[in-house]
């Protein structure tokens, strides 16, 4: 923990040595645009989904450099470069992709404009935020596709670092899951939370004559209800269901299970509890779920599923892998010829086609106030997100909930094979219409 | 960002949730003892190196509950769990393996002894710490050994949540990486920072007359010197090393190639450099590599490695799925019987056998103060850590230096093929002794 003072370290040295060398030269304050994007999605994933936008703005403020920051850079940076730090904050703007939208190979999710010193030092942050929130935004929409209107909770918190996992929890919500276990992500975003026990309270209640499960559950209803949700796997399920309806009787909320076959398992429980009159009592599921797994429960009769490791770690994604690419100086577009890492010049923004029935088919990215003529439906999908480094956007709580509702439609307007779980290309093609090199058309 | 309240929140609802059943009905303060460990190393991993010890340890005295968290609280929560909480700090006893030491499935990498209230708590911060930071430090270990002396630097921080950024920084440096990127990890713990430009300082430095690279490199020599690191892949790799040497001179610290076939590329421009007269100038290659990449340039005159996504990720296993099992309940070990994840009931420690030439041959797991009769050279791995609630071992910079040193030494303990990139068994067998059940054995 130990993290009240920070912002503007959570950055790499050579934003800072790259400043200094700019502000040396003259070239700092050269007016410049770079762009966040991805090359491409992940290994055979058909769509992503912007998630972190909220996040970077909330943070843009507080990346500051006070006196502890400035103080533990002094053994590198020259005076000029520490003074520019200590008056520094964001003045520039920021459009892009709304938090929620998809994305696909190409699309400018984030447009950052202003002098080269005040974008080259969000370069850090931004792409941590991005890449984090955007990898577990981006699985778990699959896994709310897989699960077809079932609910999922997120239990994913002790699979990765412990702020990571507030973020995930927030992203997962926005891709529509229900609920986490994260208490933090309640605190500080409103995420509902649910949870109830493990199986140490189960054994805890062991004594010299061995376990007692029914004893567990007993305690566990007096404290929470029989709304509540009892763990039936730690010893024998069979037995574990017995115990739950004994303990709660015929109006308990669920049982959860977490290891073994859950499709034979929920099949089971289901036959059992109906037997025994807890026809309402739901049924969860957890135990290492993704979304393949997610699919192939479908015939089955869960209710809910948790989900851990494979949602905080991007489910074989980690990362989003977006860059931040510096494309225009001066009006200039600039692009670097890298091998198989190649960037486009020019300041650019995007729309979106559709059919008339809303199903999306293609996107463009063209430069700025250059829209191509179209004649079907389209959406410009960039928008303002910063002006004179004021956020312009709603955040908190509500734009939660607007990001949440934005991924539902994207899901809804992707054609049918865009939502396959199997591996193929983006759902959607990508047109880039390329800047025209000056001075043939500059009018901006 | 927003981090300035947590602490306690950092956890998952169902441990609080726990809390108040088990405070309602009595067992609360029966004493517990907890178990972190790993049922299995990541597929194909012969080894892993704990780490998160000191950051859970620094950690553990901010695990509290102001009023700002129990203000949060307050909607699912009964008074009587509140006031425990607001008096709550971990008043119990840890022991386990050293930061730095290697483990094998079923180490018990840490053993949480207190009343079952304190213990259940921290399961999720023990759990995230150890699960992020301990996948970092393991990925990263398999690069130290596979770069054979040859520096590795720490560039992922962009690939990361911001804050996990900063620990695999640190885990990282604990494996044996020379420095990081990232600014908070040296100003927090100390390790190392370099770094000096992108491609976009590059790219600033184009005019009306098209891209100007050497004005890019005079301006980081100005204000960096010529021991500067000068990245030359923004356009052609060929002009680029010309314009570096024409920039710093023969006296250039190094150039760094991001892209391309780095095998190629690297023979090529040591080849270039050579012909200039920079034959002391070194060769930093980076751009997506993994352990297997750094071992595929062995052959090659490159000169330090920097690792971004693979580091960051844990090069293909982002969490090292450590769990947090009750073992013991008022001196009853205790167990589940869940199907592929089964818990093995009693507190215990463990040593490692080796030969007189230090390699190491066999762990042992056995009941705390029970160990097995031995004539081989052994060393006991679990060491005090915390007494009633205070650490007892050093926390901080040197600390670190200390996990690092116990990293290099435990990769030299291990059998030649315990070193090998390629997929196999753990490097040496765990054995486990039971606890034996009581009342027939239960002396402690």
């Amino acid at each position: 923990m130990n993290d009240s003072v920070y912002g503007g370290l959570l950055t790499d040295k050579y934003e800072l040595t790259m400043l200094s060398a700019a502000l040396r030269d003259g070239t700092a304050n050269r007016t410049s645009t770079f762009e966040l994007f991805a090359r491409r999605l992940p290994d055979g994933r058909r769509y992503g989904v912007v998630a972190g936008t909220g996040r970077f703005l909330e943070a843009l403020p507080e990346f500051r450099f006070d006196d502890v920051a400035r103080g533990s850079l002094t053994e590198f940076l020259d005076p000029d470069t520490l003074a520019y730090l200590r008056d520094f904050r964001f003045r520039g703007d920021v459009d892009g992709y709304a938090e929620g939208e998809l994305y696909f190979p190409g699309s400018p999710v984030l447009s950052v404009h202003g002098s080269f010193a005040e974008c080259v030092l969000l370069e850090t942050l931004a792409l941590s935020i991005f890449n984090h929130d955007t990898a577990v935004a981006s699985a778990a929409a699959r896994m709310v596709s897989a699960a077809e209107g079932r609910p999922l909770m997120d239990m994913g918190s002790r699979r990765t670092h412990e702020h990571a996992a507030v973020a995930a929890a927030r992203a997962a919500y926005i891709a529509g899951f229900a609920a986490s276990s994260n208490l933090e992500a309640h605190r500080r975003y409103g995420v509902p939370t649910e949870g109830t026990s493990a199986h140490a309270f189960t054994l805890l209640h062991t004594g010299p004559d061995g376990p007692d499960e029914l004893a567990a559950f007993t305690a566990q209803v007096d404290a929470l209800g029989v709304g509540t949700t009892l763990l039936v796997d730690t010893y024998d399920v069979t037995t574990g269901v017995a115990n739950a309806v004994a303990a709660a009787g015929t109006g308990l909320g669920a049982v959860r299970i977490d290891s073994g076959d859950l499709r034979v398992l929920a099949r089971q429980v289901r036959e059992q509890l109906d037997r025994l009159g807890a026809t309402r009592t739901r049924i969860v599921v957890s135990g290492d779920l993704d979304e393949y797994a997610i699919a192939g429960l479908r015939a089955e009769p869960v209710d809910s599923y948790g989900i851990g490791t494979s949602l905080v770690t991007g489910s074989g994604a980690p990362t989003a892998n977006m860059v931040y690419k510096l494309v225009d100086v001066d009006g200039i577009p600039v692009e670097k010829r890298s091998a198989r890492k190649e960037s486009h010049g020019g300041r650019k923004e995007a729309l979106r086609l559709s059919r008339t029935t809303g199903t999306v088919t293609k996107e463009i990215v063209y430069p700025v106030g250059h829209p191509p003529p179209s004649v079907e439906p389209s959406r410009v999908l960039s928008i303002p997100l910063v002006r004179r480094g004021e956020s312009v956007i709603a955040l908190g709580t509500e734009a939660l909930d607007v990001a949440r509702e934005l991924v539902a439609s994207g899901l809804r307007s992707l054609p049918w094979e865009g939502l396959m779980l199997s591996h193929g290309d983006p759902a959607i093609p990508t047109t880039l219409i390329p800047a025209s090199r000056p001075p043939s058309d500059t009018q901006e």
